[in-house]
């Protein structure tokens, strides 16, 4: 009998179903990419480019934060950033979902994933802020590296990739916005 | 110019390429994985089961070699565990992709993955020994999880899963292994 274990299991199989929420950017080879695999990728962007979080970040948690921060979508699908979306609804939605799933786990477990869960929602801590900064920060990079990708999917001008994503990026980790800038502006005026 | 930056989003864009890297494991929905949402899985198992670990291992460790661990199947491809496989060969493949992946990035940083990576495979530290029994782990959860899943593919019976594998996953996480055991006894019983 090890029913600790068991809700450990019964979560980590559920989590299995992150592989099947797709996302609106493409990878390199154009496949839409899935939530699972963003997450992976996010944390292993975490890794290489911790040296540039603001100071005070603790980068191991930024990691353990990324690795979960998608988990909602496997009840509440993903909300492409160029697309409409009802925020308050979406909200309401993504809570249920992260009581429900951190809620297999045992109860201490449970509780400290989701607090961390709500944690990088809110986006108030320098780590929630850097993990927040990266995930707005990887899809460009996939969509410069596939020929465009969403912003051609949703017919995105330069004005509303920066409108939209500027604030966002800049808000955790400006020295990746100033290097992603003028790479976004170059693939804009050579399209 | 920022070319320590230059280095790094060359590596984490030469990764994405793992999402096109196909297991011979099935997902819950009889799709195959691919080795990047099979890595985040693997960091998310041991995020949860650390408490499972021998005493000594450094939990967060395991989480970043976990995220590495595939990343030569870039070059190498993956190498399934009940598949005919020349070792001596495969081996070398890995060794020449490690080189070349993390040379993409600077120096101080390609120098720690390889290292951490070349841990990893040696198998002989105790977070090696944990990470790679959480790798043959995970694949039969699936399996039971999916109807058999590469057992079926590979017409395994009872007596080679637990050739190949009791010893792998005994090693670094010998409580897992007591746990997992009699669910695949059960699953081959009713097969």
């Amino acid at each position: 009998m090890s029913p600790r274990l068991d809700a450990q299991m019964a979560f980590l199989m559920e989590a299995d179903r992150l592989k099947a929420i797709t996302r609106a950017t493409r990878n390199h080879d154009g496949r839409f990419e899935n939530s699972a695999e963003h997450s992976w990728h996010l944390a292993l962007f975490a890794m290489v480019l911790g040296e540039h979080a603001p100071e005070g970040v603790d980068r191991l948690r930024v990691i353990r934060m990324l690795l979960i921060h998608d988990l909602v979508e496997i009840d509440a699908g993903d909300a492409p950033i160029f697309g409409e979306v009802d925020e308050t609804a979406k909200e309401a939605e993504e809570r249920a979902a992260a009581r429900r799933l951190f809620g297999l786990l045992p109860e201490d477990q449970g509780t400290e994933l989701l607090a961390l869960w709500e944690e990088f929602e809110a986006n108030e801590t320098p780590d929630a802020r850097f993990a927040k900064s990266l995930d707005r920060f990887q899809p460009p990079n996939l969509n410069l590296a596939s020929g465009g990708g969403s912003w051609v999917d949703y017919d995105v001008s330069l004005e509303t990739f920066e409108a939209k994503l500027a604030p966002k990026i800049r808000r955790g980790a400006p020295g990746l916005w100033d290097w992603l800038h003028p790479r976004v502006k170059a693939f804009f005026a050579s399209a």
